[in-house]
């Protein structure tokens, strides 16, 4: 169980591009990040677009008021020639923003955290990934969500092969806070998500399904997409090419299949994500709107329902345990969990600490690229009539 | 709401085959048909194909023994020469015999009650239909499920644009108690549930999607399938080529898209049916294993449980209460819907009374024959590589 | 598993006093009696106090116009006169009516079915229960909900030591259909069942509590109440000194405490009845909303739900399952469990075969009398103040 | 919505006594305190009894050594002598110290956040606040869990007149984790709740009621309670004359009745609180195992679920609110919104500002001294026999 006390040496300096007044998820990350004060200590910042605004901001959660940038390129420029400057910087800004962001991040020597999706194409992915070796810095990305414990649960129970060999992997993270144009229209965060400038490719696809994707790689390690093939729909017309609802059919190589339900239109939906694996034997299920509980179901058993925070669960799941059983978490203590990985990770970076590199299991570079490469394929089978397409590495590449 | 007084001036003398000893469903059909004893009297019946068995069985629940017949031959021989003779005949007999029977019966000058899927091709349904309407006949089709009378209450609230135009709709009947191939050795309803010849070209496509098919149909009259897609898998090799588990996506000609799922490898799921609809304003769910509540979720409101047997629901959903809020009802409750609305339509049919039929809503022959159809697109779907066909009315002229 | 084949020689020969068109809980009783008419078969009834009502309803429901009697005095001196006259009769009519008509049912030779609570006073219930001694006659007593199987499952569990001692019983039988004045103003079934007169000294704790109690006692037979507190309101005025909400607190004889809640002011509370068993090791809970579901849950382990009609439960409770796992059973279900019972113990009675009527669990003549104990214990209490008092056989007797 | 930046012109510097290393609770408070460090900043502590572990976490958890006290009189002494001494204190050590330290605080001009139940008598509790008072100091209570904004909702509803006449309050704290006495044997924090010494006069009625005691306050201010009975049981011997269970029944003075069970002996419970209010028009239920979740049963109505995040709550809840709808809030966010409150209202009182202080909802000295009130008045009728007592403001002073 954590409770605080530090797991690297000192607090890593810590600024963020974005993710200031206006921004629901900037208040994620720092909630993440500085939750104990000893993995993260924020330091600078370059908030928002508007730089009074950013600086005000700032100020008001306790930045240094020499330390709130107009932007990033003076924030890395400022803060690379401080003894004190930066070492990590947090990256909350929109899609069509995050490519450049982090390169120059890396190029001045910064560990970068950043926003889901990654970048708009996995060749962009590659070449940040091959920036980032030659840096020798770590690039996490906030799949969110994916800190919960019970997915580690999940992970565990069926790498010891409780539920037998999988078959069946359903997926759908959905809600219906776009069944009209309203939100496009009002929310600025919610306008760039339909631009395909801004937000790349795909809307629901890369808001939401690369959270559900990534949990369904992080509880399944092994399992491999052989191809797929994606329905999307543009109900409220003004988003298209952009979908606010998609389908994603999935053929695994082990001979499982799958499905996504990704939706912004499901009118009064209230579950967020979802994830069902079926096995041979039992499924495993989990909702995060029950984020506590997961569903044990041996065919032919009394069902059976695992909860967070008991001494029966496996130890990797304890070991991110907070609050202890009958006390609710909630998704900053997951953040809270991802945001310290990715401090463990940094501190061996810095100390050139592979061994504890190759063990930490979270949200990294390939797992950014794995996303990216996820919208590509599901788009390509899109745009073609909503075909089954192999399951590409790289799909421009693969495309030439 | 319903208190068993008769609908129908007496009770029609009805006839069963198959539905003896070890069959499972053979009891809801006489719980459905003699739940008031005003609809229906059992009077004959050729049970079982081991006709000592058979009569042993029907003189245990009541059958003069002389009228426990060695087979359905000889029933419709024997009875039709006795002026108290059956008038209705309810067939619940392995799918590959539906076809025969049925024919037999309505040539007998009976109507006909039988088991889905109803036959094996579409050409057999519209060849069956022609020969029931040359007879003046009435048959119906046991999608027992379909008498919850809370699908009337869906029906109603989307008729009167409670959750406006309808965008996805998600369509699941799953269940695990096939996980392993077990069953298909020791049971004899199972085993010839995977034999082509007894089953026709489907497994669980047949034997449980045509029902929350129809229950889709039930609800959204006016949704019609323009194209589908279906990959099916046998997961119990030995299962192959019929499927124990398949994914079919659904385009509606009104642009609306859907899925359904159908397996009886979901091991450990214990919720039977699912379906959910979603408007462009709010969504429905229900769930068969919590058969008296009905979601509903308006986008922006707080979510809403409406509950069986309560006033606020609507007059055709109230009409098929039979017990009150608060007492649950059953899967019982609902056989004995469809079951009095058989006997109404077949009394309306022998009075002539197309007004009462034109209105009366029960699983009738075209519902049957829908049910057909919908295995025959998905096969075609399926066996084509699991790709996108255009929804055919019939399947064999269309192939030509 | 029961499919409707027949558990006695021949069905018994059933007459009704009250349970007619007005009546929502005669239905219940014929659907549970009727269920596979193997057990009863309705022949003749009083159906109604209005006689012309009663007759109409008798004959809409098949009951011969001659035996549509006009009162119980009538139909008991006709049909004991008839070679194929009546050999049982249920009783559903307002409390306050239960003995008279018992005791002049039993004096007629027959056996009696009768409504709860039985009767005013445990003094009547000796008495009754003497005179049914000396005819030779069953008395069994409508506990509908009793019939549903996961009851047994929980006896058995409990009798197999699966929650270790038991230490805390919670109770609840609880709606909120007379939050207003309103139901009592215009339904003649709730009109009764606030006068004392025809109701007796309670109302929930008789009209509702005695079927959970009832619950209680077949679930846990060795468990003997000490004493008790009850405290009762009359939220709405003019129902006093009937009560529409009580609580009761308990002392078992072991050591173990106990809650119960009746109410039908719980403004809208839809569950009904919910029972939860804590031992030393282990929970049990089964809500009434929920039939097919029964929670147990061992400290320290995962939370198990056992589910209707699948191979792992205990005999006892796969003997009394009819539809099988996935397919819900209600109320009707339960009744028929209750009504197959009577008819059994009918027949052994008949045949002197003690054996059978001892190992024979069902609502019985002394389940009826403790109900009476159970409220006169709990009026008792209340009128004195809500005061502890020692749980008495027999309250009149006892205050001598 | 709060989103971490700063409700008080900075932040206060704080010190913490006991919550270290082993404590599961003083994570609570530091991660309640520290959420956006605009509220306090962690800057001293005494956080163990052994001095030395003490040290090493403090310094851990980024304390500087030198602030790491032995022991809170230490603590005080030198903190009072430094310019940027600690302006605030939270106690986090057993019940039996809280008023100890709460008194030397005070004297020393400290601000004062302590754990629950304050402490062992109401005459302490009378004293602390007229010391309090004397100071101008605040003194908080950490209800926790009564931080959850859904619990602002509920009272906004029933102010509003949305449920009508509270009739009936149903509270319940319960959990399993001591069914057996192993806990006692093993866990420091548990050995010492169920010693007199150190717990005070009760186990449960303390630990865990007075959590749902509070929040029943906070959701009805107006309803006071005129007499009360408790019924309390030690199911493991050892733990008497401490109760590991106890029934409470309530009579409020605007004669509503309620129940209070709490009990760390109901193996396999895993909801923790549970608050449901029944008004003559409609019920609220809230519980703490789906803490987003508000239901709202209006008498006759569909069912609602109200959900936290969403724009239709009342605007007192959303301001609590931080991370939105569909994003998990846990009782760290519960605990940041009380912290915060307490952050202002010390902030308030050091400017005299009793406008704020008069405005502020949350658990003040007064909620901590009616706390100790509820524990003594259902110790006195417990001891007398579990007979009903009158709601004694001072328990020893009324006695004399």
């Amino acid at each position: 169980m954590l409770n605080g006390e530090k797991k690297i040496s000192r607090p890593l300096r810590w600024g963020m591009v974005g993710g200031g007044r206006l921004s629901q998820v900037g208040y994620k990350h720092r909630s993440g990040a500085l939750r104990d004060n000893t993995a993260f200590q924020l330091v600078a910042g370059a908030f928002d677009i508007d730089p009074d605004r950013g600086r005000d901001f700032g100020v008001n959660i306790g930045v240094d008021a020499n330390r709130c940038y107009r932007n990033y390129q003076t924030m890395f420029q400022e803060e690379t020639r401080r003894p004190d400057g930066i070492e990590v910087v947090s990256i909350a800004t929109p899609n069509g923003t995050h490519y450049a962001i982090c390169k120059a991040a890396l190029e001045a020597g910064l560990h970068v955290i950043c926003e889901k999706p990654l970048f708009f194409t996995t060749r962009e992915g590659l070449e940040i990934k091959a920036l980032a070796e030659e840096k020798e810095k770590i690039v996490g990305v906030t799949y969110g969500y994916s800190g919960n414990q019970m997915l580690l649960q999940m992970r565990a129970m069926i790498e010891q092969g409780k539920i037998g060999e999988i078959r069946v992997v359903e997926l759908q993270y959905t809600h219906g806070f776009n069944a009209t144009d309203k939100a496009d229209k009002i929310s600025d965060a919610q306008k760039w998500r339909v631009d395909p400038k801004m937000a790349g490719p795909s809307f629901v696809l890369g808001d939401l399904s690369t959270h559900t994707y990534y949990m369904s790689q992080l509880i399944m390690p092994h399992m491999k997409i052989k191809r797929l093939l994606c329905d999307r729909q543009s109900f409220v017309g003004s988003r298209a090419p952009l979908e606010d609802n998609a389908y994603v059919l999935i053929h695994y190589e082990n001979g499982a299949v799958g499905r996504l339900w990704t939706s912004s239109i499901n009118a009064g939906c209230m579950d967020g994500q979802r994830i069902r694996i079926v096995g041979s034997k039992a499924s495993l299920e989990w909702w995060d709107s029950q984020p506590s509980e997961l569903k044990y179901e041996v065919q032919g058993e009394p069902a059976q329902t695992w909860i967070r925070g008991m001494p029966y669960l496996d130890d990797q799941c304890i070991a991110d345990e907070r609050l202890g059983a009958l006390h609710s978490e909630g998704l900053t203590d997951a953040w809270a969990n991802i945001y310290l990985k990715f401090a463990v990770a940094i501190d061996a970076k810095k100390h050139g600490d592979e061994e504890t590199l190759s063990r930490l299991i979270y949200p990294d570079i390939n797992a950014g690229i794995e996303g990216i490469r996820w919208i590509e394929n599901c788009v390509r089978s899109a745009e073609n009539g909503s075909i089954w397409v192999n399951y590409e590495k790289t799909y421009e590449i693969s495309e030439q």
